[in-house]
């Protein structure tokens, strides 16, 4: 299907994108976005396969009419070749860096969102099994000056408290997730973050638990109410006290079991 | 921005779609999706102005090219101007006869699916909100014949028997959906099948619950433990008892607490 | 299933909510979210019921455990009562006003996002139908201080000046969403910010096209290419030269009718 | 965390599922939904790593209260392990057979929703890049009985034939998807399945176009301008002719660059 005959007569077409735009507006971000690839992602527990949802972009500077979209999915078509190297927390920035420059662009911004996981062992019957964590690393290099963030949303149990303080037996439960946004000085792995949120909420979660486990998790729920609030204040106070991090957000959101809609709370620093 | 001194030119327009077609290949269901209107709905309760999410689609023979996508948006436009007829249960079948009868087709089908409310009363303080619900009506005419289906969404709360079982105190639970979708034999109203569904969980849900309503719930709950496959019996032996109904399939999926996958299961009868 | 009986015994019960908590964290928002409610919205050409998707949030001190959820439910019971006095760009403060002050909280925020329709008439044949749109109306009290945003996402058409350029006949054509958002110095009507979208664009979509309908829009579309780029800059400049607004951000994303990716570009100013 | 020291005390905790069930009903499909797993996936061009979205479901005859769901996501577990066996269209029954065998169940059923990636050469460039469809494998074993369907989205260019014949320069056209699901007779690679929508539309997609490319396929689009119909009768003809099937359903769904809404067709036979 491939023609190389007509190579020569179209790699003299008009470049459109090149060409000079008047209207002297800059652009902050220009390039792709939802784009899925196949990437190799190191972290703590050494390097897994996953499937990012990439967004690339660079600033155009006001002169410029556009950018080249298509070098924007060869930086990422190179790192899914078979032997290329996994990108992480402390890597990223080659891959931004490299943005930046052939792209010829005053900054540039990398977002890579993908399934997560780790594998965990059940609490009493120790049997393994894996859970998703939905992640997210930005890398972004603006006048000069890089940052890069990580986030991680981390499913858990929250038991309310009220519940368990105003009624004979039992007390509503569900799942939430806990949301951190985290701007760091050095690198920090998405594993470690994570359980951050898992150890602050009522319980942590597991893809296998047998009886005895199950046991386990619903009565440690019910010995560790925790609201909403609670949740964002435990991980805030936590993460506060870090002092790998510059900045950071965390969120949790109940789903909660007796209602159709969810309790939400955020902290921000610095952010 | 209108352009009536263009019309007769264009009215002379070919009409590529009325052309035959070579492949003599019927079409099953040709039309739009995805469409958004706002339409009242008429059920138990009085009419509701909701915003549906619309599928209008014929029938189409061996010999045509194609349909006239646009005739399906004006059958829309006509019921969503002022003072238009709501649509019901027991009026939806006029829509689906103008549809096949507008597009001089074999056969037809149109789905509405949208934001359904109920305003429900708090168990203790009695306080009233409004609790919403995922519905959808499918209407159809094929080969002469009319099937109509309603399909509910039911937010509920389910506790796991299994944990309340084996645990020194508390146990899981979870907000689930069940989900009705019955074939009628007569008119059904909406706000009547989704009760059913309300009934067999471990509780129902509520827009508003005070203190005093959040103990009765609560305790409600560990008092009738329900796995999801008990959710579904309940509601199949109720709906199976029912003689306004050919056939159902009823669903239903636990967010469980303890997992960060969904419990589910399905009975279908007839369907 | 009321048991008014139980009321008095209730009201007794303990308030873990309003109890101390000794972290010393401030939680910037608190509340609910994902709560679907039916809301009358005011804007340019009427009152239009429609189904919004809620947040309501206020902050709290750090040294309150818990704010009273219930009573942010009940703020939207109240404005979707029948007879209810309609939302919108002039009147969302009230609602701001009256959260910060019931909760008793430093400040507070309220995010509406809700599905906008404009009833249009087809560019030749003036046949009317109702395009939808997706909106957001966002006003916040923090340290007194009151801000507004509105947000409106509109759908059009992006032709490609690059494959107009370089191909003998056609260019690449798809769907595109320009999102605007908005911090207003002066209430604008979402039927008037989402105009300045659809005159940037290479052309405006609407519901129902008859066949010179059609022809005028993909002429129209071919006679003004733009690319991703072009849009945020068109919408911009204008946003920039307008008086009323005080600060805001403009994306563009192409659903690529040749890639299975994205094209998207994005300018803020002052947000 | 593990507690080894409270296992043989837990161990004789009761089986709640494993007790009878008095409603006489028995279950259709009951397990897990929404379970992430990374998975290999073996095709015609060899194994890749993906993450998919599991359902893992047994038959649970009218005499037994629940199944097992811990050992579903075993299943699962296994397959992830480092050095496991991958999956495909040749090995899935296995995986349905020991599914059906550890539960002792009268049948089971299995669906793995996945990202699927194919490395494809631009059109003239012969630049490499991967493209991303959405494929769904399932197996299920009824009554003895093993059918095993292929389902793959493949997104595709349409441009429409009436806008081309009507207008004086240029045609309307957008990003369709054409799923395609298949019961097979015998294994069929999903590379080749989603080859035969690929040659039915308008044009193909690619993840990396250069300019040599874009006008390539912004011709081959115009010269191909084909219906929501067309795609779907041209699929269907050649799938009616491919004697490795049993059954199947062809959808194509058009995301009109002039309308906010989907043009969509569909063909069933014997499914």
């Amino acid at each position: 299907m491939n023609h190389p005959d007509l190579l020569p007569k179209l790699l003299s077409m008009p470049d459109v994108q090149s060409a000079p735009d008047h209207r002297e507006l800059a652009i902050d971000q220009v390039g792709i976005r939802g784009l899925r690839y196949p990437l190799p992602i190191a972290d703590r527990d050494g390097v897994q396969s996953t499937i990012a949802d990439c967004s690339v972009f660079v600033q155009l500077p006001a002169d410029r009419k556009g950018t080249h979209m298509s070098r924007l999915v060869e930086l990422l078509e190179e790192r899914a070749a078979p032997g290329a190297e996994p990108i992480g927390v402390a890597t990223l920035r080659t891959l931004v860096d490299a943005l930046v420059s052939r792209l010829d662009a005053p900054g540039g911004r990398l977002e890579l969102a993908f399934p997560f996981f780790v594998r965990k062992t059940a609490p009493v019957s120790g049997i393994p099994s894996l859970l998703d964590y939905q992640a997210k690393l930005v890398g972004e290099l603006d006048e000069g000056r890089y940052t890069q963030t990580i986030a991680v949303a981390v499913p858990v149990t929250s038991l309310c408290p009220s519940s368990k303080e105003i009624s004979e037996y039992g007390a509503h439960n569900q799942r939430s997730v806990i949301t951190i946004t985290a701007r760091t000085r050095e690198p920090m792995f998405i594993a470690d973050l994570l359980r951050v949120a898992e150890e602050e909420a009522s319980s942590e979660l597991f893809g296998i638990l047998k009886r005895a486990d199950e046991k386990f998790v619903t009565e440690r729920a019910y010995d560790n109410p925790r609201f909403v609030e609670d949740l964002v204040r435990g991980v805030a106070a936590r993460l506060d006290a870090d002092p790998r991090l510059d900045a950071f957000v965390v969120e949790a959101e109940n789903f909660e079991s007796i209602h159709n809609h969810s309790a939400f709370a955020r902290i921000a620093r610095r952010m």
